[in-house]
C-alpha cells in the first residue's frame, strides 16, 4: 500500500490517524545517534546505566533457580497491580527516603516510563497544562506530548526548582484560563540539569502546589545515587498534618538505575483512589507487568546485598563524575559553564556566546563525540545554548577523551564566530517534543 | 487526603481526572472472581494457559546462562522497536500461517495487549468507531473504551464473522455520520466465542474492509493451537495484487499461549508508515520492552523444540476440550446450546429460556464453580443469555466436576423460573466495558 517514489515516502494512513498521532514524529537527532553508536564515537549522550559491576553470575543463578522452582508462577499472568511481595519490598526501598507507605497503594509498572504514561492518561485531557522544570526529562515531555498536554516550564537554579517561579507560572496559567493538573519534578540529581532540590525548598514547593490544587509528580530514579551524603527525604515523605504524610504527591520509582533497566520494573505510589484508576489503566495498557521480572527483582532484593551493590554503583559513578568535571575544567573554552552534580548521571553545560548546541551536534559527531542538545529537554523549542553530557557509561579515560574532542569543536566554533559572525541557524525551529528514545533515558 | 466515613470512600481527585478516566470503573464481577480464586472453586472463568507441560528445567537453565554470558546486554535498555534477532524469529513464526513479512515492520510489545493499546492510541480519537465481533475479547473492549472509541458489534455464526452483517454495520456507521477506523477480529478459535472464521470468508471480509477504507486488526493469539488441522492462512497473508500481501491488515501475535504469558512478549506487524508511529507511541509508553524477556524468547525459539512444545500444549488442550464438551452433552439442561471449538481455550454457552448469566454467577460461585458472564464481551450491555467457559487450566476431572456443578445451578434456576416466573434482573444495566483483568485474558 502506498506509492513510494525515490526519496519520497507517502503515508497512505495519514488521514486515518488519531489527532494525537499527527504530533508524533521522529526526532531529527535520531539519525545522528545511529551514527553516534559506532564504537569510535565517545558517547556522552546516552543515559544507559553501567552494568559492568553487576554480579551476573549470582543474578543468572538466582533467575535460573527461580524458573526451575517457581516457574509456573513466574511464567504465568500476574496481578494488574503487581506482585504483592515485590510491593512490600518496594515500601522498604522507599523507607530509605523517609516514605511511609502501604503496599496496597503501590502499582508496579513496566519501568517508571509506564508510570508516567499511566498518570498522564488518568489526569490529562488534551490542552491541560503540566508544569515541569526547565529543562525536563525528555521521556516525560514525550509522554505529556503524546496525551496532548501543554508543558509550561518553571525555572531552576543550582538549588533546584525556584519556588517564586513556580508561583508565577501557576498564576500565569490560571490567568490564561487553562488548567494545570500537576507539577512534574525530578528532585534528586536532575536529568538533565544535574542539580538537586534543596531540603528547604521541598516543603515550600509542596505547599505552593497544595494551595493551588495541584498534584506533585515526584520522579525519583536517582535518589539513592548520591555521592556525598545520605538520601534527602522525598517530597512524598513531607507532613500534611500530625502523623500523616502528604497524599497530594504521586511518587515514581525505578529499579533501572539501582539494579537493571532491561527488566523494566518501576512503580508509582499513589493516593488510594488514584491507585485504583492507575490499575485499571495499566490493565487496559498491558494486562499486567511481567511476573518473571517482578519475581527476579523481589528475589534479588531479598537475597542479595543490593544496598552494597548500589554503593558500588555510587563509587563507579563518582569516579566518572570526577573525571568529567576535571576534564571540563581543564578543557572547556572560556565562557562555558556547567553544573556540579553530587549524584546521578548528568552534567548540564551552558555554551559561551551564542553557540547553538543543535548546530554543533553534527560537527561533534564528526569529531567522534556525542551529546544531547539542550532542545531535547524543552517543550517550547528553547535550550539551544545548553547541552547534556552523561558520565554514567564510558570509562573515565573515554570521558576525558570525549570532553577533549568536544572542547576542540567548541573552540573552533568560537573562533569561527569571532571571525565571521554567527554561522548557526538563529531562528528556533518549530517547538516539538523529542521522542523519548531509550538512548536518551 | 479525603475524608472517609464508614463505608464511604470519597475520591478527592474526581474533579481532576481526565475525561477518559470517568469511564474507568472496576468491573462488578471482580469481587466475585476474588472469591472464585479459592481452591475449592472450579474456575472455568480464567484464560490462564496451562504451563504444567513446560520444560522448566531447560527454560531455567537457558535463562541463567543467558544472564551469565550476555547479562550486560540482557539487563540493559534495548531498542524501542524490539530486539532485531527476535523480530527475525517472529517472521519465521508468522510464516507458519502464510505471512511474508520483514523484521523491519515488526514491533515487539509488552504482550499483545500493548499492541492493542498502541494501535488504538495511534488510530482512535474519542468518538471514532471500532467494529468488533459480537462477542469480542474483553481486553480489547477495555482498551477501546480507554481511548473513548465506540464499539459497534458485528454478528458471528459458527463460521465466524458474518460478511453480510459487516456490510450492514459499515453502512449503518456511515449513515450515522460517524467514522469507523478498523475492524477488530480474532479469526482463529475466537475468545470468547470458540469459533473460527472459515477460509472463504477471510478474503470476503478483507475485501469489504478495503473497499470501505477500513483497516483490519487481526488478533491471533491462538492460531497455532488448532486440534484437528494445520493452521489456517492468516488474513494478513491474503493477496492484494500479484505477489503482494495485503498491507491494510495489522497483525497481532503473542507468545503468551505458545510459550509463557509471564514474559509479556507479543508483537504487531504493521505497514511501514504505521510501524514508525507505533514505535514512537511505544517509546512514550514504556521506552522499550524488557530486553531480558525478548532474549529469553529468542533463545527459546532458537534452541528448544518449541513447535514440539506447542504440539504438547495442543494435546493437553484437546483432552480438556473433549472433557468439557462431553460433560456439557451429558449434564446441561435441555435448551442450553454451546459452540464446538476446534482449538484454543473457550466454549461459548447460550442459556435456555430467559436465564441471565450475570444473575447466575453469584449462585454458581456459591456452588463452587465460576464462569464469565457473556456481558463482559459486549460493549453495549448485551450478552446476558451467554456465558464463557474455559477449559485451558483445570484438569479434565475438575472440568467435569465444574460442569456438573454448573448444570445443577442451571437446573435449579430453570425450575425456579418455571414455578415462579423470572427472578432475575430483567432490565439491562448501563452499558459499561468490563476491565480486562488478567483473570479474563
Amino acid at each position: 500500500m502506498g506509492t513510494r517514489g525515490p526519496g519520497v515516502t507517502l503515508d497512505a494512513f495519514t488521514d486515518r490517524y488519531a489527532q494525537r498521532t499527527h504530533g508524533m514524529t521522529a526526532s531529527e537527532i535520531r539519525a545522528l545517534f545511529a551514527v553516534a553508536s559506532r564504537p569510535e564515537v565517545v558517547s556522552l549522550a546516552g543515559g544507559m546505566p553501567n552494568l559492568s559491576a553487576l554480579p551476573l553470575d549470582a543474578v543468572g543463578k538466582l533467575m535460573g533457580e527461580l524458573v526451575q522452582t517457581r516457574g509456573t508462577q513466574a511464567l504465568q499472568y500476574g496481578s494488574g497491580q503487581g506482585d504483592p511481595q515485590l510491593r512490600e519490598l518496594i515500601c522498604e526501598v522507599m523507607a530509605l527516603e523517609g516514605i511511609v507507605a502501604s503496599p496496597e497503594d503501590v502499582v508496579v509498572t513496566v519501568g517508571s516510563q509506564q508510570a508516567l504514561d499511566l498518570v498522564t492518561r488518568v489526569f490529562c485531557d488534551p490542552g491541560d497544562v503540566v508544569l515541569a522544570e526547565a529543562p525536563s526529562y525528555v521521556g516525560a515531555l514525550g509522554t505529556f506530548s503524546a496525551y496532548q498536554a501543554d508543558v509550561v516550564h518553571v525555572a531552576m537554579d543550582e538549588h533546584g526548582l525556584v519556588p517564586e517561579a513556580l508561583r508565577e507560572a501557576i498564576a500565569a496559567v490560571q490567568a490564561s484560563g487553562r488548567r494545570a493538573k500537576f507539577l512534574y519534578t525530578v528532585p534528586n540529581f536532575h536529568n538533565p540539569a544535574g542539580v538537586s532540590m534543596v531540603e528547604s525548598r521541598r516543603d515550600e514547593v509542596l505547599e505552593i502546589c497544595c494551595s493551588a490544587g495541584l498534584l506533585v509528580l515526584e520522579d525519583n530514579p536517582y535518589g539513592l545515587l548520591g555521592f556525598d551524603a545520605p538520601p534527602t527525604r522525598a517530597i512524598r515523605s513531607r507532613s500534611s498534618g500530625p502523623g500523616q504524610q502528604n497524599d497530594d504527591v504521586l511518587y515514581l520509582g525505578s529499579f533501572s538505575k539501582t539494579f537493571a533497566p532491561g527488566l523494566r520494573v518501576g512503580w508509582v505510589l499513589a493516593p488510594h483512589a488514584v491507585r485504583e484508576k492507575l490499575v485499571l489503566a495499566a490493565e487496559a495498557a498491558v494486562l499486567c507487568p511481567p511476573q518473571l521480572n517482578q519475581m527476579v527483582v523481589a528475589e534479588y532484593l531479598a537475597t542479595q546485598d543490593w544496598q552494597g551493590q548500589v554503593s558500588a554503583f555510587r563509587g563507579m559513578y563518582r569516579e566518572r563524575r570526577d573525571a568529567m568535571l576535571d576534564a571540563l575544567r581543564q578543557q572547556m573554552p572560556t565562557g562555558t559553564t556547567w553544573t556540579h552534580p553530587t549524584g546521578g548521571f548528568y552534567v548540564w553545560v551552558t555554551l559561551p556566546g551564542d553557540l547553538d548546541s543543535k548546530v554543533l551536534l553534527p560537527r561533534a559527531v564528526t569529531a567522534r563525540v556525542a551529546f544531547v542538545p539542550g532542545t531535547a529537554f524543552f517543550a517550547d523549542g528553547s535550550g539551544r545554548s545548553h547541552l547534556r553530557l552523561s558520565y554514567c557509561y564510558p570509562t573515565p579515560e573515554r570521558i576525558r577523551e570525549g570532553v577533549r574532542r568536544l572542547s576542540v569543536v567548541l573552540e573552533e566554533e568560537v573562533e569561527l564566530r569571532q571571525t565571521f559572525g554567527s554561522t548557526g541557524i538563529s531562528k528556533p525551529s518549530r517547538p516539538q517534543a523529542e521522542s523519548p528514545s531509550p538512548d536518551l533515558a
